[in-house]
């Protein structure tokens, strides 16, 4: 059993790739729900599906989020209404967001709601939100606090981020599921996927017990930067992290995650990059252009985390 | 001004024949409400939907309901996801239910949202329901009762009907505009259009206050046969007579209203009906294949208002 944390896009690649070149049904992908928000009166979960849709070879590669089989009526009529345009939701998109509304409405967990639409999906690999309960990122930004949403869609990563807050996370309960993998004595391995720290990692990170419980973890933890020659692949990492006051590297990156960390997997191009903490660094081909390359990041992260966990046993 | 009573398709087409030969803002339609619902947690008012798209000119004559510019990439992919699909909403057709759900969650009246939503499609007719409260027609049939869409769509009308109830109808208040109309000495006409008695026109008249109102209206009420030869143009209502114990016939629709009608307009078929009310009887096409039907039976209806008129206000 391979674990694997994720927020969107960079997760979703790396999860792909564990899935195609180990047992799918072997893989957990754990989700940040943190991003989660109601529009239109729907639950909309952005990370669990992206996961979903490029699990399921659905994802819309071209915008980096949503379906590529995708039609758009609802979004123009929506326009022609007066209606709120600023999140796009696609005809088919829209379709899974309705119908999970109406199953979390009828008093079924996003959880099981999940993995239902996973398995008609195809999907063979499991994908569990961190946690069933609401818990929702906020930033204080120069023009005050903003959700989630707000913030990262409407006005585009713009607004210069001082604090983040993940309200709801100190009463929200990890998975059962994610707890118990953890603890599984046969647990292969934990990949901390090359997502966003600040709101797709520590959000997980923030609930009760899950840290300590990945510091118990018989596995070795290995993450994969997100961060390439200071530059974030997609999204504002490297510009939250100027804000915040840090330096956008790979090795700042290692740092949120000092305590946790057996191995770091870096792209070559930051070879030189002075990683401060106790954990094997191993340099690959981090950014994920081709399906190929999703693979061959996924076996060198396997074959790190199989050197580490031999190393981790006799210990 | 005129006002129109109207339930879905036939009436639609009436109303539209009507803002077609006269000036369209002086026309108001008067909606049923009682065959709306909830499903896949969206508002969803059918009749109100079909005189909308069809005096915006959207609707599809093909089906007979929904809008002729449609995709379906919503319903085939709910279908993949294993929810609902006996009621058919098209992606644009969803993008109406999604922001008047929100817009109603969010405290407005359907007739508010109903009225911007018009106005946004370039409605210059009113369209108004016949009350802002919730009234829902009920059947109990051979299977026992069934919500009227369960009835209508779901069982395709199979059910032998046995009764019907307009659940809320007694609490309902009219529409404030609607009895302001019917007292307005200006007004010039009360048009019954050709919808079903049962579950279109007597949930309107169910709404206290209203049966009185329409007698003590000023202006003339004229109505319109949906039953041609026997036949209903489209839906249950010829069938529907037949399981009350009823002759499906022009003259049973008269009957209906009997306290009501000051002209009653049937088709060439039909002229040696006995209508044993006192109404003033015309002869029309009443079949509405073309728009040129539809405009020719609204200027009948609308010479023979004008003739009721003079008479009314002389006696």
């Amino acid at each position: 059993m391979i674990l694997a944390l994720s927020g969107g896009v960079g997760g979703a690649k790396l999860a792909l790739g564990l899935a195609r070149v180990m047992p799918p049904e072997e893989l957990a992908v754990i989700v940040n729900t943190a991003d989660d928000f109601e529009h239109l009166g729907l639950s909309i979960s952005p990370d669990i599906d992206t996961v979903t849709y490029t699990l399921a070879g659905l994802a819309n590669r071209e915008l980096g989020w949503g379906r590529h089989d995708e039609t758009w009526s609802f979004m123009e009529t929506m326009e022609a209404l007066g209606g709120e345009t600023w999140f796009r939701l696609g005809d088919r998109d829209i379709a899974l967001h309705v119908e999970r509304t109406r199953r979390l409405n009828n008093g079924e967990t996003l959880s099981a709601v999940t993995a239902d639409l996973c398995r008609r999906l195809g999907i063979k690999s499991r994908v569990v939100p961190m946690s069933d309960d609401p818990v929702r990122t906020r930033l204080r930004t120069e023009e005050g606090w903003l959700d989630f949403q707000e913030y990262f869609v409407r006005r585009r990563c713009e607004p210069v981020v001082l604090e983040l807050l993940f309200q709801g996370a100190g009463a929200a309960r990890a998975h059962p599921e994610f707890l118990a993998a953890l603890a599984d004595p046969s647990l292969q391995a934990i990949v901390i996927c090359p997502s966003n720290p600040f709101i797709s990692v520590e959000p997980i990170l923030a609930i009760p017990g899950v840290r300590q419980a990945l510091i118990d973890s018989p596995a070795p933890i290995i993450a994969v930067s997100p961060i390439i020659a200071g530059q974030a692949v997609k999204g504002p990492t490297a510009k939250m992290m100027t804000e915040l006051g840090m330096d956008p590297s790979a090795g700042t990156v290692a740092h949120r995650y000092h305590d946790l960390l057996d191995g770091y997997v870096i792209d070559h191009a930051d070879m030189s990059e002075v990683v401060s903490i106790d954990a094997r660094v191993t340099l690959a081909q981090t950014l994920m252009r081709t399906m190929e390359d999703r693979e061959a990041l996924a076996r060198t992260v396997l074959d790190a985390a199989a050197v580490l966990r031999r190393r981790k046993a006799t210990r």
